[in-house]
């Protein structure tokens, strides 16, 4: 009786408790009772993106398109955009609360619900794609991303990397730190109050409205994307100096799985699920980076007084100091920031060191 | 009867022209004889490497679980590695008579038989991984690439990038284009070509017998891979000068699969199949960023002596001119390679001017 009640008090406290819920997830057990059926799940996943928005929603399509042909259209995949669910920023609660089976959109947007969410997009200073795949595949992202969503009785993969965003689009060259004092500049998030650290004034604006922001000096620069997203919006048009980037050098977004929803497919469907996210978000790197090639050569053709620049070195001090100072600040008294920051850090430093005798030492000795 | 005759005729037209082959793999129609069935298929992969090869060898196992999982079992794949068929280089003939179904090899191995299978896994000055998937997935190089196999009856699939590949393990330091000649490297196929263009004597060494030939000075520079596989190697030891890559900026390994095998399954284990493949080549080349980014800290703490170098202009400035005159002979007579090359020469330019102003410029903002 005794160990009865122990087992039933350890599988209570397992099915409550978030920590284990990767357990669950990558348990090899088929539920028997839909094993060699023809049952079909019919799933439905929320978006952030428009109605065919290019690339983020190439990215949901082609998931959608990959699991139902493999399960044999055993799993039908709904995919409702922004336009139908009317709340970008939702996806988070209504995959939490079931009201949506799955979600495509960026971990950080999170960071208000979950600070500890914030991690699993791209960090100022951080990782490339080609690092942080390796540290979410091999160097244990993966795992944490599982402990920090699985709190929420959630699963997140990676959903697709626009690659190494540019720093953007600036009226004015910015020289020194005194040149960002009092900047009014677009740049939401973490990488906003890095900025309002070193002395600019973040501000949010709705996408619609910031072509004409920018246009009328309402801000004075403003970051977007890269050539892959930048080109229909215009900026290069109001602003001439495009900055490369810092503040998200491999933005990989995400899909979000309802772990309960998740445990009730068979076991097949489960592998499908997620084979087909990972694999549309490796494809959307492709596209992203196809598309960027394609965008950047047509913008300099077009417009050849686009002035590509990079900050000096007192600008990068300035604000790796900051990112320093607000990542300490994120480390207190929340351990499981402390042991993300310090997984990413230790991952970076060594990864680095490769990049640069391998594909930097590559790219450097043959632009010369 | 006028009519079937020209029907008939151009159907074996098309069943025995590989050019058309790429359009049967990619049918969207399902052979309904085995739609819903629990028929097992067994399928047969041969790969190029030893029994438990590290990384390469992952990848197979990778996409067999994968395979597994999602077709529930309808799908079995037995690998035999080089210790089972005994013939590391027999990939393609074995596949392409159809002894087994499946490959796991390099592209490049297949140029004797076929010069045009050669430009799908890394060229000389060529793309990094992050640019030649993009133009492997969305800038045409697929296409391209069923063009070479489909004449074969094969289809061939990425299959694992190494990432860039470094250079070698160099007894002395190179200083000059003079400094290589008469250099006695073990640097095989077209790269070897291009040493030899430069002056230096490229040799063919078993695997087995490299280390020795190196510390005995019976070959003063070899190639291999890069810290991922090269640890294991021990060439470090005998070798101090490590330089950066050139030769393989962004290695693909590949799957390869019998057609005529391929398009006997159902439409739902094609796309198990193909994506299970892709992913693990995707898995692959985070796996090998993960190690190379271990074993080479590992390895600058072991050994404090390596010291990595990278060739002087003037000796790239004799390898592009060696590359360049290669590649030109290769298209002469051959309107296929002459696309493949143009392709492959007009996609790296755009792809570079991004890549220059994205990953290069960040990495090299943050490492001054």
């Amino acid at each position: 009786m005794k160990k009865i009640t122990t087992l039933a008090f350890i599988a209570v406290l397992l099915a409550s408790s978030g920590i284990y819920a990767g357990w669950f997830a990558d348990e090899k057990k088929p539920s028997s009772k839909n094993q060699h059926s023809d049952k079909i799940y019919n799933l439905k996943l929320a978006e952030t993106w428009p109605s065919n928005f290019p690339i983020f929603g190439d990215a949901t399509k082609n998931f959608k398109k990959l699991a139902e042909s493999m399960s044999n259209g055993r799993l039908k995949i709904r995919i409702d955009s922004k336009n139908k669910h009317k709340s970008a920023l939702g996806i988070f609660d209504f995959v939490k609360s079931g009201q949506y089976d799955l979600g495509h959109s960026g971990s950080y947007y999170w960071k208000g619900k979950d600070i500890n969410t914030l991690f699993f997009t791209s960090m100022p200073f951080g990782m490339i794609t080609s690092e942080q795949r390796a540290w979410f595949e091999y160097g244990g992202g993966q795992e944490l991303m599982d402990e920090v969503y699985g709190k929420h009785g959630l699963k997140s993969i990676i959903g697709g990397s626009t690659g190494n965003q540019m720093g953007g689009w600036f009226k004015k060259e910015i020289n020194s730190v005194d040149d960002l004092k009092g900047l009014k500049m677009r740049i939401p998030g973490f990488a906003g109050e890095i900025m309002a650290e070193v002395g600019a004034k973040p501000v949010n604006i709705p996408a619609g409205e910031l072509y004409t922001a920018l246009d009328r000096g309402t801000i004075d620069a403003l970051e977007w994307v890269g050539p892959s997203l930048d080109l229909r919006m215009g900026f290069h048009k109001v602003a001439p100096y495009y900055y490369t980037g810092w503040h998200e050098p491999g933005t990989e977004l995400q899909f979000i799985i309802n772990l309960k929803k998740y445990r009730s497919l068979p076991q097949d469907l489960q592998t499908i699920l997620t084979t087909a996210m990972k694999l549309s978000a490796y494809q959307m790197y492709a596209q992203s980076e196809y598309e960027s090639a394609k965008n950047w050569e047509n913008m300099k053709k077009t417009y050849p007084n686009i002035q590509v620049k990079t900050f000096p070195q007192p600008v990068f001090d300035a604000m790796r100091a900051a990112n320093q100072k607000l990542l300490k600040k994120l480390s207190a008294n929340n351990p499981l920031a402390k042991k993300i920051i310090k997984s990413q850090s230790d991952f970076l430093q060594k990864a680095r060191a490769w990049t640069a005798i391998s594909d930097q030492a590559y790219l450097n000795s043959q632009s010369k």
